[in-house]
């Protein structure tokens, strides 16, 4: 398939995996990309160590040298680099270092200034390649900023139904791509489409829509390269098209606050969303919450999905879950009505 | 465009209009249906005299002599043909005498009851066409019944993106749309996407997810035949991605209570709606909004709106809405990405 996304990044399909937190490790950037799409890592929360150690499975898995550059991304969670003294900004430099072709930028109040960084960052070390820069936005003044303003390299419109974090309020998906084509177009931009997307029938609907390509989310949690539990996958195998809801009673319960005004996070509904809706008191929760990850126990675990998670009912290695959204994508796309 | 429900329905494009009581008039029905499309009366809350007057009106704009096939449709609200003693079912009656080529049944707890009424209908009078049914669902449950035991000629699914009435827990119009299909095709029932859509790229991207048509309300509503009254065709133009709310605020101020368990309805949000989530009580809702209602204050009248309706700008003809719909829709199927 060729959009001005495959062309920009050369590769086959424009299928991208999302930076999950806490799922989207070095294994499973890398299996997307050789898959033929295109893997991101999640900084999230990580370590400088913890992350390097992503990064250098993933060179192994790609067979990638040292100092050669990663054909795969780094997603950072901007608030966690606005803090102050923050220990994420050297898991920026560590992913600029090692020559990632690209960044993913979302979640933030100030992602202008990363985006300025990053071309920074290039200028100073001369790169031949510059670094491409995504920003994930959910609302139309930020479109318009990251088009006209941040002047990003590939936009990323996440709609209401995407599982993890997001924006409560977010429009739907195809209503935030359709808003997004015209700014896209004229500034000669790539928008690719987020939320909700389960199969490749969906990522045919995108391309119909107008998006060049597709970021899915839980699909990619439903692997084995995954860094998410088994316990874990069989709760979003078990799920249906409505075990999803948006709370913040997760990032109450873990201790994960900070994130902008706005953000939430789509998760499978359970007991630990009940008892945050009826008010338990926040000790009690993080206790239940902090004793049920250990046990892996789903009725108060945590497990982020998007609303296509009722359509996802088996798990299989990442490059294979490429390839057959491709090739359900094209089947999509070649047998749509004569005209 | 030829897809099965274009076929079913010797259509030209498979844009269908939903009926939408109190919008829906003869007028509107007609002018979708001379697009090229499906037009749909609601019967809505109408009396046997003021629904005859809109069904006159249809025949008329279609040029279409009495006692002869109308090529439109009718819709029902289950709910209220099935109160006791129900004149809603005075309604029905009006619409098969009339020899509408298809109604559409939604919102009540027996819809099988009323498709096999319409059967029952169609063998007792001895019609050369029967007439075509539709039933609008919106959970898996409505869906295996819809085509296993009611045995419905086409199945509309409708999301939780839909403007007026509609299941507040509903899945997205697209997950429906993929839950929906191994179904209908095993079947051989062609399959509507409702909820969201609001251009020929969303058509287009319901075709390439696999449906054979697409109804659209909001849209529907921006056209001088609707009964839509001027104010409230200007704050639909007004409104923006992020305006819409599921409510119940309305159906309580305007005393339209009856709607099956789950149901709400998806408007503009406006102090109504905020008063009704602030406990205010019904009485004072009830006076404040029938008087907002006489003057248009926008403040507190009533505005159904799915959440395409950001992307919408323009008042036209209902016929070239259709014209322009179907357009788009074929360029954005051809325009898609080099496979």
């Amino acid at each position: 398939m060729n959009t001005d996304f495959t062309r920009l990044l050369g590769l086959r399909t424009p299928i991208v995996s999302a930076p999950m937190a806490g799922a989207s490790g070095g294994n499973l950037a890398a299996q997307v990309s050789l898959g033929g799409g295109f893997g991101f890592i999640a900084a999230g929360y990580d370590t400088p160590h913890k992350f390097g150690h992503e990064l250098a499975l993933a060179r192994a898995a790609l067979q990638i040298p040292a100092a050669t550059r990663l054909p795969l991304g780094v997603g950072f969670l901007c608030w966690q680099l606005e803090k102050p003294d923050s220990p994420a900004s050297k898991l920026l430099s560590i992913a600029l270092e090692n020559g990632v072709q690209a960044v993913c930028f979302s979640f933030g109040t100030q992602l202008g200034r990363w985006v300025q960084y990053v071309r920074d960052y290039d200028q100073r070390v001369g790169s031949t390649q510059r670094t491409l820069v995504f920003a994930q936005v959910s609302s139309e003044q930020d479109i318009l900023a990251a088009v006209n303003d941040w002047k990003v390299d590939v936009l990323v419109v996440q709609g209401n139904e995407s599982g993890g974090h997001g924006f409560s309020n977010a429009a739907p998906t195809a209503s935030l791509v359709l808003k997004a084509l015209p700014l896209a177009r004229a500034a000669g931009i790539p928008l690719l489409a987020a939320g909700g997307l389960a199969t490749g029938a969906h990522v045919a609907s995108m391309l119909a829509l107008g998006a060049s390509g597709a970021v899915l989310g839980t699909r990619f949690l439903l692997t084995p390269e995954s860094l998410y539990t088994d316990k874990q996958r069989q709760a979003l195998l078990d799920a249906s098209d409505s075990s999803t809801v948006r709370t913040m009673a997760f990032d109450v319960a873990r201790g994960t606050l900070g994130w902008p005004e706005g953000v939430d996070g789509r998760a499978l509904r359970n007991s630990t969303v009940v008892d945050h809706e009826n008010g338990r008191n926040e000790r009690e929760l993080k206790e239940l919450f902090a004793k049920a990850q250990v046990e892996g126990d789903r009725e108060r675990m945590l497990v982020w999905a998007g609303t296509g998670v009722g359509a996802m009912n088996s798990i299989k290695p990442a490059k294979e879950v490429v390839e057959e959204l491709h090739n359900e994508c094209v089947e999509h796309l070649q047998m749509g009505p004569r005209l």
